[in-house]
């Protein structure tokens, strides 16, 4: 595949920044594309456009604020405190949110003669969305190849990895230059605030891995 | 069915107003959804709100405006004229408008408790649009039932009807006080421009059925 083009999911996250770098040993022309989708802060685009340029890679951002006006959630709402209940889906649960962003990255590839969609869901850890499980990425990947009658090829390289295994598998593929500049905090401070439940996630995993994350800043 | 809820996706033309008046027919609670999705001209929300209020129906609009940052085509630029060409796609052809439109309409659904959607796409006269035909929306219809762990059902009342026998279906649904208002040219003029792809489509429809369409002026 070396020599064909793809088109990254970015959200200039710990997921989304490993994916890229997973693209970039796999195909020649790696581009990427961010959703200013109503995010609680500046922060994630910022964490993009940085890496993207780390990498000279082409960022394409988009505006697509269908879920800030739906409301409802604690993602695009910053009035509603974010609260993990493993009893019921997280209120940072956008419905839908992945099926829309890889739907619009379709049709964006669609024009750009694209066939190839990276995006870092992860059923393994999947923190209660439903659209990050396998089956639900498969039959998005019939639809829009139906829907667009084009044969796209969804890739998700972290599906099954556990937390650990994806930074073992960031370190692998040098990413870590990038990592350190990736945003995961739902806060949106830095340092991140180390208590949300996208924090603690972040944490457990580079513990478990044995890895220092280069995003926190040195002690001493 | 006829006590519980459902969602039109709707946008003030000839089919969905057909398929308004099919749903008011087995559900309870019908309410609709416009998007906004840069279309070339406002008649089409005009026709949508007036319709609703005739019929006392809840309309929702949402802003989308992803297609018209995305660009190339003419049903958003008006730059570009429109053109029917029957060896290759149409440069109407939104890519992946309905799968987005229906997708979205399943977020808003999800919040609201809803679990059917009707929508007026056909595949016997889908001007070579791959996202109208049954086997896309019945791909998509898995999709989201998975993508949001509920049992949606997408109802497609016009799929396997030519045009002629959808206006005898909004005959018998006395959907013609609706018609009336509803828009289809895609010049956005009215009386309606006569020369349009859509304009053709729906004239030959009110012919073959033997019906005068009550959108056009009346002679004398």
């Amino acid at each position: 595949m070396k020599n064909s083009s793809c088109l990254v999911v970015f959200s200039g996250g710990q997921d989304s920044t490993t994916c890229l770098h997973w693209a970039m040993k796999r195909f020649k022309d790696v581009q990427a594309i961010f959703f200013q989708y109503g995010q609680r802060h500046q922060k994630e685009e910022c964490a993009a456009h940085l890496i993207a340029d780390l990498n000279k890679i082409k960022l394409h951002t988009f505006p697509l604020d269908f879920f800030k006006h739906l409301g409802g959630n604690a993602l695009v709402n910053s009035n509603i405190p974010i609260e993990a209940n493993s009893q019921e889906l997280p209120n940072t649960f956008v419905p839908g949110r992945n099926l829309l962003f890889l739907t619009c990255a379709a049709s964006f590839a669609y024009n750009e003669g694209i066939q190839d969609l990276i995006t870092g869901v992860c059923q393994t850890d999947y923190s209660g969305y439903p659209d990050c499980r396998e089956n639900t990425i498969k039959s998005l990947n019939q639809t829009i190849s139906l829907g667009l009658n084009k044969d796209f090829t969804i890739h998700t390289p972290l599906m099954h990895l556990n937390k650990a295994e994806s930074v073992r598998l960031a370190v692998q593929l040098k990413a870590m230059d990038s990592l350190r500049h990736s945003h995961t905090c739902y806060e949106g401070v830095y340092p991140p605030c180390g208590n949300c439940p996208s924090c603690l996630l972040r944490a457990k995993g580079f513990k478990e891995a044995g890895i220092i994350d280069p995003l926190l800043p040195k002690v001493n």
